[in-house]
């Protein structure tokens, strides 16, 4: 008997009406899948949140200036942070990744006790370099570079599995990301005006700017619609990095929960470069910024969540993330109807 | 300076750009309005399940036999039901309200250990009467025993102070309650139309036959849009707890989030009787059930969640409730601009 059959016979002998779970159900038959067996199970969950800079920073497309890339990376690491409470308040374990921040190297003591769920806080430097090039004039990076950004994400998906996650979400953390991420993704065939964000703070000349540059980065990099050249023209080390653990998780029966609109951009291009990945992928939440659905969409993933958040971190991924592991948990720990001595209507939908 | 303004000032001051956690931050503002406090806390968090048998079941509404109804309530005291593994995997405690279950009384030693979050566990025993009357053919209740049922309910709301609970949540568990939430919705005004549900699994001879008994009932009840009177006419025992502890929880600074449609039917209940208690009050979810919107919209709450659930229990609540916790959590534990020593733009609205 095929796992999906199997998860749903569990499901259906659980004492509740049949598929009152809902999306729930859904979720536990999706991570069965994952990790071929019924019930699944959700142990350990970690997220890594990959902190870069992006060189289009200089264009003018934020209201942030570039180091607060860095300066929320040291709050994340001193558990100050937002998804240092929501990672606390869900039982994720947080691994920030510096996929090149700009400036000094992160100190030593990095991931330091303080704050919020500090035993469950770590670090991991992966700078390739710090920043990516300003992808309206260069390219982001270099094809060696991409490569290498690509591996170490690679990496991390045995880190993962080292460590003995069953899940992880993705967070980022990068002051231009969703420049870059909306490059990415007009390069990849969206419509540049569905991608770039109005948000409620930019203002008409900001946004009038950041569809410019996008536009104008796309025209210089010139590139096929393919995962891998895009990210070297216009996306950067730590997007390349989130595509490559997504791509490096096929076949470790792990889950992944991807965040907002830059996290899903950098999906994307692994979905790009292996359509498969979506076996493995949830889709936290939908975020507040404007080009998160079409993205969504194309991948045939349905948020769990709709919170109207856009704060990134991971923040949306670890709510999302948890709900899946409700749903894992009703599987493993509910009583069938025969071991409840449950009267079963058999195939009835109705509520108690 | 006001309690709203003060919350929103804390919000404004933490690392993260302006409004990004979204619903999480209305969710923050309510708490700290209901408990007057800025931040909020949620130290300690508890979901009274309340089971009752409904006469009207009788009737031919339902695919489950009435006695499921006491089978499932052993069921959560033994640990095994949906809510149980739900209520662990968010840490709330569970109390079950025998509020009018038919049959024997509970075994003394109801909440033993075993199943799924056995030490949280609790039995409560506020059986007025076995079952509510058939209310197609008489009133669910005396005036007195309605009377009695709201005052239980008023003195689970003390409970839930004494035991520290700052926030609770509100399940049910019964065969037939959702024809008694129709039934007393359509008395309040409602179309029976839109809270009879079709459902899946419900044919349509028997959505036919619901629809009737609930025209019917109303008919022979004749009663004013009234909510005591409506409770002991077309409601139960456990409905009218429900009320008279949402009720009860007045100016004690707990916030009640609501699980599914019979929950927000007796909560409506408590809304005609005294409109303030939307003051405290939270949508856990939006059901499946087709009647929960129309209801919600009518006490202006929204949903936290939509997971196409219709299992009952709190099963819905206890996953909003715990994403309010985590808005509070937020709250409490980021770290302000100034204290991360991170730049703050001001005003702007922008992301990461």
């Amino acid at each position: 008997m095929d796992i999906t059959k199997a998860m749903e016979d569990h499901l259906n002998n659980l004492t509740k009406p049949r598929g009152s779970l809902g999306n729930l159900e859904k979720y536990c038959v999706k991570m069965a899948e994952i990790q071929k067996r019924v019930p699944p199970g959700v142990e350990k969950k970690g997220i890594y949140v990959f902190a870069g800079d992006h060189g289009v920073a200089a264009e003018g497309v934020s209201l942030y200036p570039q180091e607060v890339t860095r300066q929320m990376a040291l709050n994340i690491l001193a558990g100050g942070a937002g998804i240092n409470a929501l990672a606390a308040g869900c039982g994720w374990e947080i691994t920030l990744v510096d996929a090149g921040v700009m400036g000094d190297e992160f100190p030593p003591d990095s991931g330091l006790p303080g704050g919020a769920g500090a035993s469950s806080r770590s670090f991991r430097r992966e700078r390739i370099r710090p920043g990516s090039g300003n992808c309206l004039r260069e390219p982001a990076m270099s094809a060696g570079e991409t490569g290498r950004a690509l591996d170490r994400g690679k990496a991390l998906a045995k880190d993962a599995a080292d460590r003995g996650f069953d899940m992880i979400a993705i967070g980022d953390l990068g002051i231009g990301n969703t420049t870059t991420a909306a490059a990415m993704l007009a390069a990849a065939g969206f419509d540049a005006s569905a991608v770039v964000d109005r948000g409620t703070g930019i203002d008409s000349a900001m946004l009038k700017q950041k569809r410019w540059v996008v536009e104008e980065a796309v025209k210089r990099a010139g590139v096929s619609p393919e995962g891998e050249a895009i990210l070297r023209e216009l996306g950067s080390p730590d997007f390349a990095m989130m595509a490559g653990l997504i791509l490096g998780l096929e076949g470790r029966g792990i889950a992944c929960v991807l965040d907002g609109f830059p996290v899903t951009s950098a999906a994307y291009m692994a979905f790009l470069i292996n359509p498969k990945v979506t076996d493995w992928l949830f889709a936290g939440h939908l975020s507040k910024v404007a080009g998160h659905r079409p993205v969504l969409e194309k991948m045939g993933l349905e948020p769990i969540v709709d919170l109207n958040m856009r704060l990134g971190e991971g923040t949306g991924a670890v709510i999302g993330g948890h709900i899946v592991e409700l749903g894992v948990r009703a599987a493993r720990e509910m009583a069938s109807f025969s071991s409840a001595r449950v009267t079963d209507t058999g195939e009835g939908e109705e509520k108690y």
